[in-house]
């Protein structure tokens, strides 16, 4: 069983590239652990329509007979099944403190990048994913439109900024937010500026966000360059 | 030296509760580690008199030979001095976590916390130490009186509640910020908790903030109700 085969299910973009937040945390769980994987691309439309409809987002894994959707279940079960390599939670208060960062960094920072990359997503989508976005996220938000939503972006842009404040604060003390090496509260921070990073029309960080930037820099070079790609949008002015 | 007595120096109100958010964070860690500790109490006009004047802020603790100021250096210097005790930090990377979550409770919740209770901490202080605290802190505002300072807070507490949410989404979900048992992140929390509740004339939390209120109920019970105490004031509506 754990020795069968990896297939990854991810959202591609257009230009092919992997976007979702929580994928990407997949990504380097995987790599944190050395595990191989097959990388299978889904667009927004395709997702429903895998799987017989048994999940609506991605990551989902398939291990031998296993599939796996949902990140933090995809983490948790890379740990119990493979349990010699490498550990995405030392122990249980890691597992908790890390579920919190989560939580604020979802609550705090990703929904205000939401209004200001919104329509920024839907213009990277495949041409035949569009129209879908566009449906399910407008209804969403009752009807106010892509355009609308992000209509005043760059008025939001210093709050978004602000957001990222205590971030930046450790990351002055720190290397990585995991301390001296990246832990999984680096994964979930690292996929959300991938995602901000394949879709940005609008850059942002500042230029002497230095504390941000630099991490950021290591972050893209760890596992080989796992986060490295041309296709990727300039975070910083 | 570890045999040594440990006397940790305190901030007092009028009532003569313990009142700094930073010094109830080792209250709890030196129960943590069943540390015993003989307590002295200074009220704000007290601390630059004491220690001649080597500090200016408490905590501090007395340790043998040994004086150590800031609650970081406190936590840090117990786990070093008695690292057969039970941990504060049982990794590098749980210290760099709960680091992190401090960082964010100071400039989401904190801050937020200051533009609500000032004028309570004042009114509470002992009467000796009031003008002192009007003034240092009438200063930091840049000549805003704490008066002026707290006008609108009934409109911006809905705000504070809000900054609480992913406290609360997490203890939906775990009985303690540290997992099943309490970590460093708790007594961090609830020391801020503390803080409000030992001065505040406008109850912090509404009534149903159920995850939130049975969070606290567990926090105050811990260590044969170290936080117990009939001078403290409602949390809840």
């Amino acid at each position: 069983m754990s020795g069968s085969k990896i297939c990854l299910y991810e959202l591609a973009l257009e230009n092919g590239r992997s976007t979702s937040p929580y994928v990407w945390r997949i990504r380097y769980a995987l790599a944190h652990k050395g595990l191989p994987f097959e990388s299978a691309s889904l667009g927004f439309t395709d997702i429903p329509k895998a799987f017989n409809g048994q999940f609506k987002t991605v990551p989902v894994i398939e291990h031998g007979d296993e599939r796996v959707c949902d990140s933090w279940l995809i983490a948790e079960y890379l740990d119990r099944v493979f349990p010699n390599l490498p550990p995405l939670f030392a122990s249980p208060t890691e597992h908790a403190m890390v579920q919190l960062f989560d939580t604020w960094f979802s609550v705090e920072v990703m929904r205000k990048m939401f209004g200001i990359y919104l329509l920024d997503i839907h213009n990277a989508a495949r041409p035949q994913d569009r129209a879908y976005f566009r449906q399910s996220r407008e209804a969403r938000l009752k009807g106010v439109t892509l355009e609308a939503f992000t209509a005043d972006r760059v008025a939001r842009l210093p709050a978004l900024r602000d957001a990222l404040a205590p971030l930046r604060m450790q990351l002055a003390r720190t290397p990585f937010l995991g301390g001296s090496a990246p832990n999984y509260a680096d994964y979930i921070a690292l996929g959300v500026f991938h995602w901000v990073a394949s879709v940005s029309t609008l850059p942002l960080l500042a230029r002497n966000d230095d504390a941000l930037l630099a991490w950021l820099e290591r972050g893209f070079d760890l596992y080989n360059g796992l986060g490295r790609d041309p296709r990727m949008k300039s975070l910083a002015e």
